[in-house]
């Protein structure tokens, strides 16, 4: 793609792929999973942290760092890789997907998007142009096309927001200045898969390094997800990392693969560790029922990461019951450990061909 | 003392004392600082955090874990080395102060006190004999003899309390049953020079195996506190670690060792943590300040810590403003290290013979 990235497709096992994206800040095996850190930070981990739990890949939210502490300081103190002290690579979007779920909205029109401040309620207002300025200050390995996530069940909204996705997909384009970003198009079209075929190859003709599938994991039926990535996976190059945003559980990552996908991000697993929830092999738990209360037993008896393989229920419990912040650290720990686990196993099952044998064994035991 | 402990004195320089204090769970090097883990957590720090920044001996608090999740729970799961997977020394208080200052006292007299749990207002009694049964419940390696603290300048109530204490001590030591744990004796007296005489005679003359001095750090005047240390350390038994509850600052910690202390806890590192707040050799600073936002200093040049090697004050100062839990953890490492680093400096300045000289350049660059 040039001398900075590039994708090697490794292995093939149905749709699932296995595959090595070269980035400036290191390589990153696919399938991969993302932990979230909105505001340059893991919630609740350090980078040694993420280190130990064998994370690659971190997301952070530009919408956020924009407003606070703003992109031209993390530009003067070095970039989003020195201001976290993450060394390898990241991850950006391009603040959308916020601006409409949290910002008040005051206009959108197609140049671009008016909204005020969930910090201060300042006036803002981010273009595709901006977007890409900003990213660039913020200077992550892989950077988001500026896009209009609408509703998924709502046809003629998605039609315009698809039809303005594309045209500020061309202008981001034509906006990027570094070299050692990979810019990704964002495919929309909600639950249409007319409207979603339509954009997948409009967005494949742009000829991204790589491509992400946005408006997913937003309200719509996992049925509904599936049968769009059905969808969208053949008409997406073969040859460029595809990447489904927010997304998701254990389950969700092996139907993502299952249907081409390499790349995932999702809050979850921080998120349900600040809300008491686990993640195990045989589905999730809440750790602070009373059953644990004098449980000696790990989360997961099958996991090995850091809080599994030291600390009993009855002791994350009492965490959780005095509101201890470790609790939340220990549950991250777990929760994106055992999403990178799932990324990892299932790289070498399809390695080894086995992907459809894995897939159904761990679908069978979450169900 | 014991087949589980021992304490030798290892050099001395003035009154500064270098010792060995051997424990069940490992040896202390006096001078030493432990941090507290209320809840049987460090504040937002894993034993692997408490292990990088070189902690040796953690305080646990036995009010706080009687009423949760229960002492009888934590015997139940392996006791409090196994609960908080911290395989060091541990240290547990009586309960006696946090009964004073957070329970809703019912009533006080010569067998115990009654009290309202400050979680759901349950009405509690402590006891001499039922502070021993927990602390022997918890397992931690020294436990303490369940004392009154009063208001340090009120002599009459301050004379009535150290009777109290005493009485208290001789019940606790008759109480105790289990031989791997290190019962230590409390002075009292408030800021009463007499008052601290005696009792540091009296308990001195129990013959515990190491011997603290309660009820300082609690309102009154630091020269007043040097005052009664110099009063006690020459009454409490030379060949005894002697214990400084509660205290402190850098400063504490050394003006403590030059009145021949050995052992400190203190919540101040994890509490300044939580309230922005960081140590640095040229005294306090407070990380929230806008001259921080575009610096790319550490918090202090001179400390290599995790914190210290890595992040950047605008770093924190943004964690600090985004309200994430990594700001209390990054600090927390921080500040219990900075602690731990002078205990240690104090140690080899001790063994070199020049403890005074370095006391001296330590609380002049503090200034």
């Amino acid at each position: 793609m040039s001398q900075y990235f590039s994708f090697d497709l490794q292995a093939q096992d149905g749709r699932a792929r296995a595959g090595l994206f070269r980035t400036p800040h290191g390589d990153l095996q696919t399938p991969v999973f993302a932990p979230v850190g909105t505001q340059a930070t893991v919630k609740s981990l350090t980078p040694s942290h993420l280190d130990e739990v064998g994370a690659s890949l971190v997301l952070a939210n530009t919408y956020h760092l924009y407003l606070r502490p703003g992109d031209d300081l993390i530009a003067e103190v070095g970039g989003l890789h020195e201001f976290m002290q993450w060394p390898r690579p990241i991850l950006t979007d391009s603040g959308g997907f916020q601006v409409f779920s949290l910002g008040g909205i005051n206009q959108i029109d197609d140049e671009g998007v008016t909204f005020k401040s969930h910090v201060d309620g300042s006036t803002h207002r981010l273009t595709p142009e901006k977007s890409i300025a900003i990213q660039e200050n913020l200077g992550a390995d892989i950077i988001m096309a500026f896009d209009e996530c609408a509703e998924p069940y709502d046809r003629v909204y998605n039609q315009r927001a698809m039809q303005r996705t594309h045209a500020w997909a061309e202008r981001c384009l034509n906006a990027k200045t570094r070299h050692d970003q990979a810019l990704f198009g964002i495919v929309q079209g909600g639950i249409f898969p007319d409207l979603r075929a339509e954009s997948a190859r409009f967005i494949a003709s742009l000829d991204f390094p790589g491509n992400a599938i946005g408006g997913l994991s937003v309200g719509e039926t996992k049925e509904a997800m599936h049968a769009i990535l059905e969808v969208v996976d053949p008409l997406l190059p073969e040859d460029k990392p595809r990447y489904l945003m927010g997304v998701g559980t254990p389950e969700d990552l092996i139907n993502g693969v299952m249907r081409g996908v390499d790349i995932f991000d999702c809050v979850l697993p921080t998120r349900l560790a600040r809300h008491k929830a686990a993640f195990t092999s045989r589905g999730r738990v809440n750790v602070s029922k009373a059953e644990n209360a004098r449980s000696t037993r790990p989360i997961d008896e099958a996991c090995d990461c850091y809080t599994c393989s030291n600390f009993s229920r009855a002791y994350l419990r009492h965490l959780i019951a005095a509101k201890e912040m470790l609790a939340s650290t220990l549950l991250s720990i777990h929760n994106i450990y055992a999403l990178i686990r799932i990324a990892k196993e299932m790289r070498e099952a399809i390695f080894e061909g086995q992907f459809s044998a894995y897939a159904a064994r761990v679908l069978h035991e979450l169900a």
